[in-house]
């Protein structure tokens, strides 16, 4: 049912990683740099964003844009690859939207017994 | 942008996981017992897939029902909520269907370099 190779077993792990999806969602509107990142994804350190992005560029999610300027700047921006998860992201974020509250509720009721 | 309790950042991270979202394709024709889903779930220990389900029960994405057989008999079932996930995981699987591939030519490229 659930190969290693099958896509239904690769993708929940990949774009599921806690921190991907909301890179993703940072570069909507277009590059940004490493410190433009770390200010809005509260609570990330330098070592795990640093890590989620070198992870997005191998799987072809983003593009690192490095300017030979003086001090060196870099960006970071959405390929096509990565940029088509935004309508799952979407997806995603109206499911919470409409049931986050149902499942909080459950939480509560599950640690109060 | 990325409030602790705001959607976006706690739905990622709770259908991510990457055993519940094959959890709830496993109980997609009907309840299971603990056996029955080990054996799709390859690769899972008896004691993950236990806190699996003890965190998708605790969040009302299934349900734990108990015969008072003998020997006593154990199911999971999705609830409604649970269920309305299915949709969530189509997409995401045909997402997967049409870009894998390209993601996986992108990081064989990366690590050729």
């Amino acid at each position: 049912m659930f190969d290693p190779m099958c896509p239904s077993s690769v993708l929940p792990f990949r774009i599921g990683d806690k921190w991907t999806g909301m890179v993703v969602r940072c570069l909507e509107q277009g590059p940004r740099r490493f410190g433009e990142l770390r200010g809005p994804l509260r609570g990330v350190t330098s070592k795990v964003l640093s890590e989620t992005l070198r992870a997005m560029e191998r799987d072809g999610l983003i593009r690192r844009i490095a300017y030979p300027e003086n001090p060196p700047r870099v960006e970071y921006d959405l390929t096509p690859l990565g940029r088509s998860l935004l309508p799952l992201l979407d997806a995603a974020r109206a499911w919470s939207r409409e049931h986050l509250p149902e499942l909080l509720r459950a939480r509560q009721a599950y640690d109060a017994d």
